[in-house]
């Protein structure tokens, strides 16, 4: 079996890791547009060689973890090098754009849209790890876009990594994603941003910063070259998101300027109902 | 020796566990205005008895660890119980207040104000854990306005809990907590709040929530009773922050609305900094 892994960063390199365990017979191929990134992923022994896009011919599996801006570019490319039995799965954070841009691909059949909802905020091979999927959901987009066979294979695989399955339209997936994930990672990002332009002195953040300003800044140390081109294809949501977070941050400042600390109170009491909803 | 203990919840509460390791021959006394809370202390081993306010002539230490309103309320009177040897110590997490609140008061060298940058979301005494305090920060405030004997003892103290100190005064502590703790958890109650509204079917929030939503939404989780009169505390400071953060998000915004992307990147690789600066 041969396994192409394109792009070997936290999420591509970590589903190598995970499948190698399960596919021992397989050879793992790396592309990456990065030559050091696959160096390193040899070394780490998350890939077995370098590829070519041309030896696609040859793949059982493709897993396509590049920015969602070179997804778009790439992966009509790389359906039109595969053979007629190959799956090419992507895994990026938008659903959309990718199922717009295949959608009349002679090859669409051997794709399947995938989004697994897990990750750090670290990138690059060196921020793969075991088991990242392990209980894990993964959102599947238009599966019946995709062939019998194919859709069987990529079953098969997300039990292997562990993974429970959901399946969605990309229009909603990309509307649900923008809240529960591409705003934290703003709100994030605006966090770490205020409080540095604020404090000067970084020894006073470094030593007053608790567990908890950790834990909400800890998104801002993800990468810019992986968000920057998932803002932009989610361009539309996530302004709505936005705007919503500003209103709600509005209103509480106003509570506060106008003393109204048993609203203050409530509107913290029931969002303490996120305890619930996340257990 | 005698250990008092006023507020037997996540930080009292794992002051008393950690403490009992060290001051293996001190009584450990509690004082809680939820009667339910004393008799969880007491099955959780964490206080060995109950005790009352004018029972405080025994004391040797008395550790605050009440909301910080309850706190203006109750030190004057803690104080006005004690003998002339006994430290007490408040670890709330607004400073100015209590400062001035007891400034003039005949017993006040025998206060120090103190705030542990340490906590988790949860609260009670159930939520007390063992070592929560090692290697963190401990911001003490007008050290000079203790006594030399209460001092000492106090610094022996959070040794022996593995806490470094840092001395600052109220205002200024007031000022940067307000950036490096309250604003993060307005920031992550808001985030939830938008969610939750946005999301009427919690599980989509449960399905697509992936560690980075969970982890800029785990202040959400914190008790309300205990944060709004940290708010209503240092209400001056957080609006300061509140605009700035609004600020930095409406930018971002904008970016994204005119297609901005290069400064979009830059806004995310400027605030990248904030690995190093908590490393």
């Amino acid at each position: 079996m041969n396994i192409y892994i394109i792009g070997i960063g936290l999420i591509g390199g970590s589903m190598a890791l995970d499948l190698k365990l399960h596919y021992k017979e397989a050879t793992f191929f790396g592309i990456d547009s990065n030559e050091d990134n696959l160096e390193e992923a040899i070394e780490l022994g998350i890939i077995d060689q370098k590829a070519a896009y041309k030896e696609l011919i040859n793949a059982d599996l493709v897993i396509v973890a590049v920015p969602v801006d070179v997804a778009l570019v790439i992966l009509p490319e790389i359906l039109n090098n595969i053979n007629e039995d190959t799956l090419v799965i992507d895994v990026g954070s938008t659903k959309l754009p990718i199922c717009e841009a295949l959608a009349n691909h002679e090859k669409r059949r051997n794709f399947l849209a995938t989004h697994p909802i897990a990750g750090t905020e670290f990138s690059g091979p060196k921020a793969a790890i075991k088991d990242l999927f392990q209980g894990k959901t993964n959102i599947i987009c238009e599966v019946e876009k995709t062939a019998y066979l194919q859709q069987q294979m990529s079953l098969i695989l997300f039990q292997k990594l562990g993974m429970r399955i959901r399946y969605m339209d990309p229009k909603s997936h990309d509307k649900h994603i923008a809240y529960v994930s591409h705003l934290s990672h703003i709100s994030s990002f605006m966090l770490g941003k205020t409080v540095i332009e604020k404090e000067k002195n970084e020894r006073d953040i470094f030593d007053m910063a608790g567990s908890g300003f950790e834990s909400t800044v800890r998104l801002a140390k993800s990468s810019p070259a992986m968000w920057t081109p998932i803002f932009k294809q989610n361009k539309e949501n996530i302004i709505e998101t936005l705007n919503e977070y500003i209103v709600n941050l509005t209103h509480f400042k106003e509570l506060l300027q106008n003393d109204k600390y048993d609203e203050v109170f409530n509107e913290m009491q029931n969002t303490n109902r996120i305890k619930e909803i996340l257990k």
